[in-house]
């Protein structure tokens, strides 16, 4: 990494500081948590063992007794997605806090972080509890934060450890002033980090609409000495109507925006300003657009906050990544695969697992057959598709090339990995011959 | 309970027997688990305590400290729901097993038990370590179980305590065939009981498509000595495009099925036969046709399964309930409110709060926008609707006469109760004036 990349340098991680959770303890704590009842797919038989003696056993996921449904997360293409995105930011000059609201999987983040990560972008103060419970030393909140009661947490834990770092948005003078009162009720000794949230477009989710509110809301800020204002941030996943234009030229207006700021004065006595964009479908146009940010007064984090690339998926984001636009920089690859049984098979043109809304995301499209599994053996789902899914069953309709029967598993793809791992709480990360090595903890 | 209604006896539980677990201790140890990052919307505050104390506190939910996004569960809402349907079941000398996986609650279970509930119904074998986890005693399984691995914990729950009672579905002769090879080298000593699915239409999900299979299926039942044919079911919410007519035709089929498999002596020497049927859209209509069923040569238990009545909502079922043909009966109460806090406020047309995907049920309606609240006023929710859910956030729309805030709690009714429950891990009991007395722990 060039010394003269701040980005770069400010991924290095801070030394623990008394008040720090102890991040390795609360991981290796993970592996202590009893397999019972609370964790669906794992082998009945497992019960009453701890998760890391289950580990140590490498049982096979077709063969150890796991039952359906279960959900299964590659270990080698987790492994190589967390390796494209470390490479991606670091060739274009990116600090990276990919969004943990995906996973919610404090044994993700600390591998994010292991490979560079910046620190954790998350949506809502329950999150960051999660991630100050595993050590998490630098938050971002892509979102406003209003709610007396998650200020006083955050202020605590700004007291209590002062290598933490914690950004959020504001977009409104109501909000800053919610805040403020938050904060001085709570005795708030270290100021709360803020940055401008600007919308995406006139009816684009949270943020300001016009440039001239955003002066407005700095004076605001500027006017709270719980608060200080660091930067700049939005989404351009939320551009109505998207193309590489429209997003370019939002991006544009993110980055005049902190140069309007910096020109009046307000980062003046930073050391660092912040500009953040790029959720999963756009992280090419944020590359483009950041490096061409001309020089602030203060050296500049530039930001980037895609969190699905830790499992991609078969469907959403497989048409929506911004690999597609560049393919010479790499590929994801898709890290889920949902695991159901057939339970039953009334007709030719008809199957039914056991897997339905508990199990698959279901929000933008519906799983996608891949293969049949039957007595040791894998096969292509040729003419197999699924059509709807009940809370507890899904609905297959096959072809008459479809050779499908009751108690074969079928191996399913999924869409928007957001809505895929909050219906797990305990994942079973599997190597390409089935081994399960390891099991991966959410919080939702 | 009239001494002859065999349903009636059936609700009396059966004493607790060596080998049964201890439903008492693993209900009292969830007062024991301690708040922490695991449980959303809880008052950050509150960690370390454990679910007891926190309850012994009786904090209010507006003024507690808790965060938002949080799910409220009225407590008198619950309470009359519970009696309304217990009374339902007994005056329609129906025995109840409400549907488990609509909550995944052990102390839901429990109180249902406690109101005369036969047992609880589930859908995956997940769930039946859950509840056995937690006691229950009698589970019917309305779906197929044909994993090996699951089957070995039904046949070891079997072995291990005489007072449990398992049922359920199967719909092929393949099926029959897993189960009995499953079960024979589990070395199963007591038979598993199965029950006859019968499908209520030609494309309506899992069942028998005709009643001629279903005797050749009871053939092959009979073939198997690790398995016991004792009754028929099915679920009439599958009825396509349905209609009191034709819920009522179907189930009488199931009724005419039962009739003909007990003419052929299939049930010679059972001591009962179960006949089951009864989501929560068409319970009256099962309850005039199984109040039709001709006397058999056993008694008969007449099963009712609805599950959706524990919380009622305020969609889906509010649109469906049976309780809108028959208002004499009573009305269930929707029993959940959703909270959010009003975070960004950008045009006069339009607010965002912080509960999305994560926090409401969106498979078949938007949450309804209801009441509003700031310092400690509530009014209603006039002019606001919500027009989309992101992960993390709601979207709203407001009329020019919605006086909406940011900062201000949304409370909102939910569709679905299924898709609600399953987004949350520990749900605050809430008394109408707020006062939180207890937490409910779902396992999902």
């Amino acid at each position: 990494m060039a010394a003269d990349n701040p980005a770069a340098n400010a991924a290095e991680q801070p030394e623990e500081a008394p008040g720090a959770p102890d991040a390795q303890a609360a991981l290796a704590a993970l592996a202590d948590e009893r397999i019972d009842h609370r964790f669906k797919g794992l082998p009945p038989d497992a019960d009453g063992l701890t998760v890391g003696q289950l580990a140590a056993q490498r049982r096979n996921l077709f063969t150890g007794g796991f039952t359906t449904p279960v959900l299964a997360l590659s270990a080698e293409r987790l492994e190589h997605n967390l390796a494209l995105m470390e490479t991606y930011a670091e060739r274009h000059g990116l600090a990276f806090a990919p969004h943990g609201k995906t996973s919610m999987a404090p044994q993700l983040f600390a591998r994010q972080v292991e490979r560079g990560a910046w620190g954790i972008t998350l949506a809502v103060p329950h999150q960051v509890r999660v991630a100050r419970a595993f050590g998490i030393s630098r938050i971002f909140l892509a979102n406003e934060l209003v709610d007396a009661a998650a200020l006083r947490m955050v202020a605590a834990e700004l007291d209590a450890d002062p290598s933490f770092r914690f950004i959020c948005y504001v977009d409104s003078v109501r909000g800053v002033e919610l805040m403020h009162a938050a904060l001085s009720e709570a005795g708030a000794s270290r100021p709360v980090d803020v940055v401008l949230e600007l919308a995406a477009g006139d009816e684009a989710r949270t943020g300001v609409r016009a440039e001239a509110e955003c002066f407005e809301i700095a004076n605001a800020v500027a006017g709270a000495d719980t608060l200080r204002l660091v930067g700049v941030a939005g989404y351009e996943g939320e551009v109505p109507q998207a193309t590489t234009e429209k997003v370019t030229a939002w991006l544009r207006r993110l980055s005049a925006l902190a140069v309007e700021l910096d020109k009046a004065g307000r980062f003046a006595d930073l050391p660092e300003v912040v500009v953040s964009a790029g959720g999963s479908a756009w992280f090419d146009a944020v590359a483009s657009v950041f490096a061409e940010l001309p020089e602030l007064s203060v050296p500049v984090l530039k930001l980037l906050r895609s969190g699905a690339y830790v499992s991609h998926d078969d469907g959403h984001y497989r048409n929506l990544t911004p690999f597609n636009r560049v393919p010479q920089e790499g590929a994801l690859e898709p890290a889920f695969r949902l695991w159901a049984q057939v339970v039953s098979r009334p007709s030719a043109a008809q199957a039914f697992t056991n897997a339905g809304k508990r199990d698959a995301a279901y929000d933008l499209h519906l799983p996608e057959a891949q293969v049949v599994r039957r007595d040791g053996v894998e096969r292509p789902a040729t003419g197999i598709t699924v059509t709807g899914l009940s809370d507890q069953h899904g609905w297959l309709r096959t072809e008459p090339e479809a050779e499908l029967a009751v108690g074969d598993w079928l191996g399913m793809g999924l869409s928007h990995p957001c809505t895929v791992f909050d219906k797990w709480q305990l994942i079973p990360l599997v190597e390409a011959d089935g081994t399960v090595t390891e099991y991966v903890r959410t919080f939702f």
